[in-house]
């Protein structure tokens, strides 16, 4: 049994580092908001493969308390990426394995320029997965991670689908990292980038709406290309098939019900946005190849600009605004 | 001095219809939701270019009251071009000309489904200017007025111009009626859609971020392309420069204050978006003709979108719709 310390206890870290502490591992976890509801009632979890309950779950506030671990699970969302490293570190001894189970294109060279690439791996998880209250995580449907090694070593590389499937996680070996980080952009990018373009909206409006269903199918089509042109230039020899990453991932959108992409539901609840690993790192890895992307960079515009005014940094108009100042004549 | 109805008594139709009757000549608005004030208190115009006041404006309730015209001035919103004929046919006598002074693509034709196309006439303004309190207009930059012929006779254009230039409105003849309405689309689908696309937002704001700038000036080249397409279409030497399109409309939005676009004013008031003339009639048309669109089509697709959800046909998720039912067990 491996100790594994679980940075970022959101709702992939509290799922994922659920299923492995459930299958026996020593399991610890960062929690930093909902701590005190974690170590009140432990963490629940309500699954539609069987919802089970850790109620001595190991949470800890400081990083420092966790130990140093065989394998850090690094779950937290990308826009922390800048502090990711300061917090995984207290964890890290020299043979300690880190894997960066986030969204977005850039997460595994970012930690690489703290720790050895080849101890770094990169995990996508395609779940439909919400919090509930503090302490409660509600698991809808999917569950199935992409795995990968940055130095894409296959023994490595196993060595952490090993892992995931002694917790019975459905985990498949991506031809190599690269690959499976830009297949997920495919879907991440036109239904996480349109859901909140949308002002807020769910999958089945994109899906139902000619013009949304368009636009989105034209972006994925985008970003298949863009990671063609990347695994090309990379000299990797695998390629997205654009038609079938096509046909499967709307077949797969038009299965789930309304489902809110983790970049709406941080858009409503006024949290920020992944927009730079989802987008903007994508969009300027598309630019330095020449690829034309211009569905991307309409996503990455809007969606940075939503971030914006999130932030106050830019105001929307209101009616108020409309008003002319009544003349003085 | 002519009888010239105006169809349509909002900003537009009130300030190109007020320096009409300035001028002397019989106008008669057709006035529905401010009536009152305008037969209470006239119709005031603060212009840059001179206030003025029209105490005893001929104001109308129904088109059937204003009585043949000679010239008719159609400037309603493009989303009420269904019911513009039915407006405009009790003025229309044999001889009656009729000019559209409205935004977006295929208003011409639409008019041209009911009255002789050699009497039809397009003009597009180019002007900053609002409603005020109920029979006020704030005229605040610009002014000049392209117009154009639907069958391109230059003895006619010359009519509209001479009518126009006659009551000290600055009027530009354009190369053709084609070629004028893409003329202005090049300014209106970049700056009026990404004004509603980004939520509400005015001029400033996609002029100083990089990526809503980048976005406005590539959809714009992309109208240029569109319209010139169609230009060769129909059989027109005509064409869009595009680098000089570019560098005048952007030098011309730099200049303005943080202006409002007519369609980020319909979006914070509630009020229908001209969503199919400024953008689906010229993307439908570019699909027609082959051209690559995709930031038109993006831009189509958010704002129809935003005016379906502004008519209640969908609706965006507030913090209430993430609440997840609480588990029974």
């Amino acid at each position: 049994m491996a100790r594994i310390a679980v940075i970022g206890a959101g709702a992939v870290g509290g799922y994922y580092g659920g299923r492995l502490a459930l299958a026996g591992h020593d399991v610890r976890f960062l929690v930093r908001s909902d701590y005190a509801a974690w170590k009140a009632r432990g963490l629940r979890v309500f699954s539609k493969d069987g919802d089970f309950t850790l109620p001595d779950v190991q949470a800890f506030r400081d990083p420092a308390e966790l130990g140093t671990a065989d394998w850090v699970i690094c779950a937290l969302k990308a826009t922390a990426i800048d502090e990711a490293a300061d917090l995984i570190a207290p964890c890290a001894g020299p043979e300690t394995r880190i894997a960066a189970l986030m969204n977005g294109l850039g997460n595994e060279q970012r930690l690489a320029e703290r720790f050895p690439a080849r101890r770094i791996f990169g995990a996508m998880a395609f779940v439909c997965i919400n919090r509930g209250e503090p302490g409660v995580i509600h698991h809808l449907e999917y569950g199935r991670v992409s795995v990968g090694h940055l130095e894409d070593d296959p023994a490595e590389t196993a060595l952490l689908a090993e892992l995931f499937r002694g917790a019975g996680i459905e985990t498949v070996i991506a031809p190599n990292l690269r690959y499976a980080r830009w297949e997920k952009l495919c879907w991440n990018v036109p239904f996480n980038g349109l859901s909140v373009a949308g002002g807020g909206i769910g999958t089945r409006t994109i899906l139902e709406d000619r013009e949304l269903r368009a636009f989105a199918e034209g972006a994925m089509r985008e970003v298949v290309r863009a990671g063609n042109a990347d695994l090309a230039a990379a000299g990797s020899e695998a390629r997205l098939d654009e038609e079938d990453v096509v046909r499967r991932m709307f077949a797969q959108t038009e299965a789930m019900a309304d489902y809110r992409t983790s970049m709406v539901i941080d858009l409503v609840l006024g949290r920020p946005l992944e927009a730079e690993a989802i987008l903007g790192n994508p969009v300027r890895r598309a630019r330095e190849l020449a690829v034309q992307v211009p569905r991307m960079e309409a996503l990455y515009a809007l969606v940075r600009h939503a971030d914006l005014a999130r932030r106050g940094e830019r105001r929307l108009l209101t009616p108020e605004d409309l008003r002319l100042p009544e003349s003085v004549v």
